[in-house]
């Protein structure tokens, strides 16, 4: 059977998800965990290959196996052989051939701003640390432009070989609690680095350095230059995929 | 002059507040950076003398200084000299006699519960995970019999020396936030191990062990056994101190 799992992990100490030689990686340690469980080779296909450093609640994975075990079970019994921070939050029997990048699937992803004098030593991990004053209303403002479907070259790494670079933004919204600035994005997919793009795009459109008018014109340019900064990937989480 | 420091920690890799040979305190890296910015021997006064592996977003220290740097500044230049898991929120001048715990007083802490499944990778450090299924209702109830002036002998660690164990809690309350349960306790001084005796109290509510009615006779009966058991440190957070 084929099965699916929904893995959070804390991202600070791994090298991204995909299997690396001489790396720990987030698949490192579950194809560990799941060949001590069933004492033969196992491959995964994972569904968002997320960076070093970045954090998911629900990333999605599927692999193969003839095991006899419930897959409702092999949660519990891989979590006994993962680290600590690295958790199965469930596990579920799929179709034969369900492939979890090759299915239409909804997105959310999460970016963390700590907006303060000083950085908070119990946010420090999972968020990006910004000292400066930041127009959470402009943010909010510039958000309404990248809804919709768009070419988004300008918000991809230029390394990226991905060729159609066309993909569709369902929400993107800001929200600011306390000193805590959230930034929460839905979408069909996302290309290389775009999301913490956007973060760096909207902290400088909270610097008052770009106007939320002027995303248009960054979107329709389809250079990468004309975007912000990759944000750190210490402020980004893989909130969930909706197939 | 006399500086008050407001320090945010957390605690994971720390013995607790307190100097101690042999151990690495929250007291010992401030010492550290304090002596290290002056060049000259620093003795501080914590106001709240927290646990091995309890957070803190804003517990208190003062210490004597004959700098010009103003106080304010003072922050600055300890954060720089600081690990990364301790950061100074404020630094201000106060009294020459300002002592941080022979004044009155209003301390915050939350208790947090992971209650879910499985561990949460992104929470395990700053929650206590627990499996099973909870009353949330049930705690909400039980707190309000805590609330007010009591003799808490049945809430302090049998260890403790204070002779005097009255003290008055203001306000106790328990939220469900999804996954997340918050315990938060405001009162004007907690004997040793009170808040995770109450959480562990309010966790045995939780299971319906306790009922909510049986709290004031396990307060009446000034007996640590009649009480829940210690909850664990992780979840434990002082939040701030109000002079």
């Amino acid at each position: 059977m084929r099965v699916l799992l929904r893995v959070a992990y804390d991202g600070t100490k791994y090298s991204g998800w995909q299997i690396q030689p001489n790396a720990v990686t987030v698949e490192n340690v579950l194809i560990e965990a799941l060949e001590g469980l069933f004492g033969k080779k196992v491959e995964i296909i994972g569904a968002s290959r997320t960076d070093a450093g970045v954090h998911a609640y629900g990333n999605v994975a599927v692999f193969d196996t003839d095991t006899k075990m419930p897959a409702e079970k092999i949660s519990y019994a891989l979590n006994q052989r993962l680290p600590e921070d690295v958790r199965v939050q469930e596990s579920v029997e799929v179709e034969a051939d369900f492939h979890p990048r090759h299915r239409d699937c909804v997105k959310t992803y999460e970016y963390r701003i700590w907006n303060d004098r000083f950085e908070s030593p119990l946010n420090r991990l999972y968020s990006h640390f910004y000292y400066g004053k930041l127009d959470v209303d402009a943010m909010k403002e510039a958000c309404g432009h990248f809804v919709g479907e768009h070419d988004f070259t300008s918000f991809c790494s230029a390394g990226s070989q991905v060729v159609d670079k066309v993909r569709a933004i369902y929400s993107l919204d800001v929200k600011r609690e306390d000193r805590l600035i959230t930034i929460r994005v839905t979408g069909n997919g996302f290309l290389y680095n775009m999301v913490r793009i956007i973060a760096g795009t909207l902290l400088r459109v909270g610097e008052g350095k770009i106007k939320p008018s002027e995303i248009p014109a960054i979107i329709d340019g389809k250079d990468r230059n004309l975007a912000g900064p990759t944000a750190p990937a210490k402020g980004l989480a893989l909130v969930e995929i909706k197939y």
